[in-house]
């Protein structure tokens, strides 16, 4: 069995769609957007349609959706709640379908589409994404969202510690740069991930904006055994 | 007066020109474009014309140029000669102009062509080039050529040798991740940096081709004094 290729990408703007054709995508934004989905499954979301605008989320909640939509940071007036994962309740999403807006996650759905599958991670479920991806033999992309199309430290460093495990499982191989940085980065940030994230730039905008609230929670590992999917442009559970 | 920023780009995928208007632009690609360049203009070069295509490096040399011209690490039969520092010799070049053919270089210059200067750094000049910036009140990026567009490891750990003489001064600030990120991979490198250097993708790809001779001599601090920069296109000595 040839091993695996494990490859990262840090921005959108670096994803080569036709170099991962058959791989799968492992989507990392974890302030907050796959920290507040890996939450909404564990708290028993139904599904999770990914809108790209403000109108085609106001539509959806015309229709009567439960809408998370935020713009910089603001929760959107005709919205249910914002972005945070702590908006997502079992009292407010068990067994529903809710919608929610974010401009970079439908690009990066669409940007990789020719993959075998997308699925999202946090180190909210490191640990599943881990154990699920030993039992695919595929090679494997870690997708960091970034910021902007931007690279980001909180992404890279999330991607890192997902390498170094399934790196550690000998049924990969790498002759990626970005791979390299983000294991070595990870590899500096893992003793104090708390003290190392004070530095990155997210972390300043959402305290700017006293969404920092959730911070703490989203370096938490393996609050979930869920691993989101996306099906047919939606995000379901993977069982 | 107010901090200068310094920020940092990973690829010319990642570059925004309307954020760095007026900024000096410090351009590195150590393996092995601004190694050369720089090994050149200590050697007495007159200018440097870079130049995308193959066909126009034909052109300049039928009107009787010198003309260094690769692709994909070999020589073009026209060309007096590849990419190499090493072929930048004193006997070959002083006191002419030479057309260096260069896709992802003049990429770059275009990209850049709203700042205030573009300025060629590689370890062969690094003191040279935190020395003259330390005398220009004007925002830094350290603009990485990566490869192919994707991230590169040997040009971020150089982004980051000259960030933290930069950053030590207590001229600059900075707000940008992959700043942050280039200083750590930096901090890791430094005490064994041709050690480090085994694991970069474009080490492997020099080492296929025969074309890793020059790694050690592009490791090198300090082999001049020398900083070209673009001038109406053409890179000549900034003096």
């Amino acid at each position: 069995m040839a091993a695996r290729q494990l490859e990262t990408c840090f921005s959108p703007a670096l994803y080569e769609a036709s170099l991962h054709v058959g791989s799968i995508v492992v989507v990392i934004d974890i302030f907050r957007a796959t920290s507040a989905i890996c939450t909404a499954f564990e708290n028993g979301v139904k599904s999770i349609i990914p809108v790209a605008g403000v109108e085609e989320a106001r539509e959806y909640k015309e229709r009567g959706y439960l809408v998370a939509a935020e713009r910089d940071g603001f929760v959107l007036d005709f919205a249910d709640f914002g972005n945070s994962p702590f908006n997502f309740t079992r009292e407010a999403i068990e067994g529903k379908t809710i919608v929610y807006s974010t401009t970079n996650g439908t690009g990066i759905i669409k940007k990789a589409s020719s993959a075998y599958a997308i699925i999202i991670a946090s180190y909210l479920n490191i640990t599943a994404v881990n154990g699920w991806l030993a039992g695919q033999d595929r090679d494997v992309v870690l997708f960091c969202a970034g910021w902007k199309n931007r690279f980001n430290l909180e992404d890279t460093i999330c991607a890192g510690a997902l390498a170094e495990r399934l790196m550690n499982s000998g049924l990969y191989t790498t002759n990626c740069d970005s791979t390299h940085a983000a294991l070595d980065l990870w590899s500096l940030a893992k003793d104090d991930l708390h003290g190392y994230t004070q530095k990155v730039a997210q972390r300043s905008r959402l305290r700017e904006k006293g969404l920092d609230d959730c911070i703490s929670f989203c370096l938490r590992h393996d609050f979930t055994k869920k691993i989101p999917v996306i099906k047919d442009g939606i995000l379901v559970d993977i069982i």
